[in-house]
């Protein structure tokens, strides 16, 4: 008997029907003898109907207070999933995120889980009950409750997962699976069955918006299998697990992009040290995130500096930066915002090289220019003009022969 | 400075304006330099709405999982209110039922307030902080949700006005205040100043709608006065307090009538000790209600035992007796549905006699048949054919001179 721990999305229990049908999926589970604990998101809508009417009350409502109000939208759809399965025969009860022991920090609207207490999910398995857990939410040390952000309902799975030190976790979903890239964009992208954690993470964090950052950090962490397919098809989906031989014989798993980013160039740097710190430093202060950073050949003491930052934070970076050009010395802060990020992620890349020489020449041929390039041990990432970006991905896509066979 | 504890009723934050509209009031009552805790119901409709969804998913919905359910309607008001009251400049925090300390017992849907540790909301309080509280809810033993039933915010707002030790607790609604009758009846009919705890219990347990029935014995208890007003307007509404002399002199303070009450009569009940305590374990196994009981004189060893009941238990109440006929040789039972309780109420009866028989006379001489008499010291109950209920009413209000002048 395997202890399976699933989580269903909003698309999911996006309705009654929809809730009725996830009963039966795990009805069927338990049938064929695997003990269960399930995990909700709000029905799909919810939350931006919630979200709407605390703007109509407030341009910037309190975060503590839209917890309190979006924590209300998997707690209707728990209730509702255990009434359909008690309808089914089948003993289940709902649990909070206080109520399964989710003890988080205190950043509301995107806190993080300090610790798990599952003593009473513990409890509910031993006497044979479905638990099924809203996701999404904790409490703080205050007992407020807290959210962990959108996706946040895949971490609490893997969460829980992990501290019951269940067999699997699966992350039900509208998609079959995880691609080799967007399928939308690439329409001979393939369903990848068997990915490790480290592609994962960074799959997730370049752009693919299948499962959150932080969950594919907690599962590979505590080596939690994850398996993500769909909740409308019997198809087996993706498995994110330990990076084994067979995934290492391919070069490249997936191709990922990020439209949501923007370059920020400062012109005429004075090239001395601590003048960078106190630039990035004025830019963390603001709770801005820098991904990558390039600094060029600087030529009489002046250098050029160019990194990029999500776009929604571009207008008050430039404020910032704005306000720091005389003190440090700057002569021009460059915004440059229709850029896209598009990575090639593969574990392949540790064993194998000319994976970088083959990008860039792709890339090149189509008349791509790269604008910034940083890499991992199992990635790379380019900075092209946004217009390019469909071209780029199914370039590189078709370069790494990634497609349908 | 008088501390205060607000109730607004669904109808009261039924929207995004009227919410706004309560958070000027409330805003309003702290210019004028009152301390105040308010106690929210969900919107309008939306206990409604999530209970038609549980029973499109099943016909029986367990009573946990209706909690579950039911306590999200409190939380998203509490929340938009005090973005509200933020919006205004003012400092406000909503608190669920637990995190203020509210532990009932364990009967879901309609569970009882145990204790209640208001450190939380004094601590709110000390720091200029406005309490925004989610009525109606509280967690058991097994810290699982439970809920209060209809009108269990009234109870809410008057526990905390009394574990606060608060000079006041107003409970806004969509009326003005109590009234001598039902307005809807009788045109006459008068709002009432001031009205005693004894009164309003009886008042609340015969049929206005006014107060939840428990909120009334909790104010009675601990001596809470109790404002029932309008959110609506600037009315003062009616006080509920102890009883003073000025009541006294008021021979009857209300008439009210109840529809949904049947009468069961057994017809050739055995008249033997035993036979009405089996009769009365047997329908009490079941959980209902028994309200008034009449036996009448017995001939032949025989009696006839008549009783009432809610109309909802009826139909189970008839099946538990014809159950026992055999067993305990009764002739027959009979269902009487189509009946009204009348009831005059008032603590002035106390001292003045001959308000019996000017209810008996008023009513006979409109050719109104009394089918059951029970009384109290401060109200006399009427049980009639529903038909003649409008009329009974308006001539009770007329024969105790309740109009307006």
């Amino acid at each position: 008997m395997a202890l399976v721990v699933q989580k269903y999305g909003g698309t999911s229990v996006g309705d009654l029907d929809r809730i009725r049908h996830v009963a039966r999926r795990v009805a069927q589970c338990v049938k064929q003898g695997d003990a269960l604990v399930v995990v909700l998101s709000a029905m799909t809508g919810e939350t931006d109907r919630l979200t709407q009417m605390a703007r109509k009350i407030t341009a910037q409502p309190s975060q503590r207070e839209m917890d309190m109000l979006l924590s209300t939208g998997e707690r209707v759809t728990i209730a509702l999933l255990s009434m359909a399965l008690q309808e089914l025969g089948l003993s289940a009860q709902s649990f909070t995120g206080r109520q399964v022991g989710i003890l988080t920090d205190d950043v509301h609207t995107r806190a993080r889980i300090r610790s798990i207490d599952a003593e009473r999910l513990k409890e509910a398995l031993s006497k044979g009950v479905i638990p099924v857990v809203a996701g999404f939410q904790g409490i703080n040390h205050r007992s407020d409750v807290t959210t962990l952000g959108r996706g946040g309902s895949d971490t609490t799975a893997v969460a829980l997962a992990a501290a019951l030190k269940a067999d699997l976790c699966e992350i039900y979903t509208d998609v079959d699976g995880v691609y080799t890239t967007d399928p939308n964009i690439v329409s001979e992208a393939k369903q990848i069955q068997k990915i490790s954690y480290e592609e994962m993470l960074e799959m997730a964090s370049l752009g693919a918006k299948v499962l959150q950052t932080r969950s594919v950090e907690f599962a590979m962490k505590y080596r939690v299998p994850v398996c993500v397919r769909s909740s409308f098809t019997t198809q087996e989906g993706t498995l994110v697990t330990e990076e084994d031989n067979e995934m290492e014989q391919e070069l490249v798993s997936g191709i990922t992009y990020d439209k949501n980013q923007a370059k920020v160039t400062l012109v005429g740097v004075p090239d001395r040290p601590g003048v960078a710190s106190t630039i990035f430093e004025a830019i963390a202060k603001e709770n801005i995130n820098v991904d990558m950073i390039i600094q060029n050949v600087g030529q009489a003491g002046l250098t050029d500096l160019s990194f990029t930052i999500p776009q929604t934070d571009a207008v008050q970076a430039k404020a910032v930066l704005n306000g720091l050009a005389k003190e440090v010395g700057l002569a021009e802060v460059l915004l440059a915002e229709q850029i896209t990020k598009v990575s090639i992620v593969g574990v392949g890349m540790r064993s194998h090289t000319g994976v970088a020489a083959k990008t860039f020449s792709s890339l090149a041929r189509e008349g791509i220019n790269i604008m910034m390039i940083s890499t991992s041990e199992i990635k790379i990432s380019c900075v092209i003009e946004a217009k390019y970006t469909e071209l780029a991905v199914r370039t590189l896509h078709t370069a790494f022969e990634l497609g349908e066979a």
